[in-house]
Formats: structure tokens, C-alpha cells, sequence
């Protein structure tokens, strides 16, 4: 950030009165411009003993797969958010369940979520951001080729709740250094 | 939004080429400016039985009760920004445990997470945003001068859970028409 988008003038770094850390504020207007850390919101969908993953058309990771997941719109519901990247990613109508992992990005400042969801029918096909979409046993995942970590570790820790018959919430950091799992109840 | 962060130009609104809703595009650069829901993380900070509440000196709810609890920053996670908000309101050290109340409010494009939290010691005090700092008993909490919805329900979902001997993971939307529940396993 460079200029104040609310008048145009310069942004410098200062830290404003009251607060601890350098924000970006317009020498001008003196507006504060605050960075926050994005939410990105995704499904597990399922249908049967089967999950539904999208091979990205888009960067980063393009070629590898994904739950169907993206940046959270303003003014919509977490689980909105879960039901629309489905429906644009997959073409996959779903309803969607419980909170099923966060994972923090830190370093990106990311948080991921992902919901269990229940496909309502088979019809899926490729969104514009994706190459294709098919559902997977947990046989089948392409554990080699998928797209992102919290991927990863919302499907490990999927398969291993339905392995245990239950279904919990769970949570990581993810670090490029390291990750650290913390379990819910 | 009126001026491009990047470049000082002015935006208007415009659909991009693949995408659906309207965004913030510079008419100079060309780059896209996306709003996205800020995240508000809190703490449920627990000494024995009872639990630590805030009176805001800041609006709004200038003088009402709430949980310690703020924007998260860049660069934390969010357990990260519910020890941190509970340190910089109460002036208390906290270790942060599971998540347990996801709060949507899609009318103000925010997420508000509660977390369950022990208090390391007694030690606390009236940060420079809160008039006062008190342990509260179940009995003696200030329903009627609560500051946020959000928070009552993370309180009304913790003492319910808490007589039941165990813990969950709770969601809710909010909506200045209407509110509604939604319980994880
Ligand atoms: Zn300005
Ligand atoms: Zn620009």
C-alpha cells in the first residue's frame, strides 16, 4: 500500500496513538489503513464413500488437486462461502455441515477452513478454475499431487475421524519452517 | 474506496473478465482491489469457575461487558491474536485451548472466533481499551450489559457445555433480522 484509498494522497508507516504496531497512514486525511489476514473457505464434499477434488486451472499449483476452496466474499456466512466456491469450482450443489479444520497460515496471513458437506446429486463438472473434478475413494486420493497442505491435513484428518466413526473440529499452524497440530475435544 | 492503493489513481467498479461481482478496479494500473470479512478473535479466559470479562472504554458499547476479544493482525494466528487481544484488554496471560464458537455476521463482513482459555495466574487489570477487568461466577455475569450478541452466545454455549461436562464447537450466524444456531458434532 502506497496511497490512501480513501483521498489518493501518500500512506506513510507510523504507529498511531494508542496502538503498538507501524499501520499505513495517509499523511493527508490521516486515515489508518489496517492489513488483515484473509479467510479462505472450502468443502469436503462427499457423496457415498467418495470425496470430490477439483486439478486446479489456475496458479498457484495449477495441474494439482484441490478442495473446491477460496478467498470468503464480504458479506457473506462461512458456510455460504463453502456452498458458492463449490458450486463455481466443481459445479457441485451441496449442503454444508459442521467446521471441520482451521489452519493457520501465518505467514501469509491465511486461515483456512474447511466444512463437511453432503453432495445433493452427481452432477459436477469443471468451474473455470479447474481442469477437471472427479470423486476419489480414499484409496484413490492423489496424495502426491495435491495443491496445498491445509488440503492435506483436512483429508487425513477426515478419513481418520470416519475410520474412528467420529467427526470432530481440528486445527494446525502451518509454517514453512514447521507445522504444529492442535486438537480440538 | 476511491483512490488505487497501488498506484493513487482513482478505481471504479467493474465485473472483471472471470469473475462475477463487481470489484474495485484502478482505471490507471488496472489493479484489482478485493474487500474481504475481517476476522475478530477472543478469548473465553477461565480462572477456577469463573470467567474474566472486559467494560469497554472504546465504542462502540462504550461501557458494556465483553470478552476480550479484536481484530486479528496480519501475521498471527488466531490463537496467536486471542492471547494477544487478552493481554492488550486485561492485561492477563493466557494459554489459548480448542476453538469453540465460530460467529458469522455477514451484514458487516465479519467472523468472530471465541477460544477456550486458562488464566495462568491472578494477575490482571484495566487495559487502555477497557474501564474495568472482573472474574465473573455463572450466577453473577452482566446478561443485560453485554456488549455484542457474539458474545453471549459464546458465553450461553459455554456454561451450557460446561454443566454438561463436555465441550464443543459451536456456530452461529447472525443477522440483525433473524439469528440462527447451527451445532457441530
Ligand atoms: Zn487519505
Ligand atoms: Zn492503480
Amino acid at each position: 500500500m502506497k496511497f490512501c484509498s480513501a483521498c489518493g494522497a501518500s500512506v506513510s508507516l507510523q504507529v498511531p496513538a494508542g496502538d503498538s504496531l507501524p499501520r499505513h497512514v495517509c499523511v493527508d486525511c490521516g486515515e489508518i489503513h489496517y492489513l488483515n489476514p484473509k479467510m479462505v473457505v472450502g468443502a469436503i464434499p462427499v457423496w457415498e464413500e467418495k470425496i470430490l477434488l477439483c486439478r486446479r486451472a489456475i496458479e498457484p499449483r495449477l495441474g494439482k488437486w484441490t478442495l473446491p476452496a477460496g478467498f470468503m466474499e464480504n458479506r457473506e456466512t462461512t458456510a455460504e462461502a463453502a456452498a458458492r466456491e463449490t458450486l463455481e469450482e466443481a459445479c457441485a450443489r451441496i449442503t454444508v455441515g459442521p467446521l471441520f479444520a482451521l489452519v493457520n497460515i501465518p505467514e501469509i496471513s491465511q486461515v483456512h477452513l474447511f466444512y463437511r458437506a453432503q453432495m445433493l446429486d452427481l452432477e459436477f463438472a469443471a468451474g473455470i478454475e479447474s481442469l477437471e473434478v472427479a470423486l476419489f475413494a480414499e484409496s484413490d486420493i492423489p496424495w502426491d499431487t495435491l495443491a496445498f497442505r491445509s488440503v492435506r491435513f483436512a483429508l487425513e484428518r477426515f478419513f481418520e475421524d470416519r475410520r474412528n466413526g467420529q467427526y470432530g473440529t481440528h486445527a494446525q499452524d502451518l509454517s514453512l519452517l514447521h507445522s504444529h497440530t492442535k486438537e480440538g475435544t
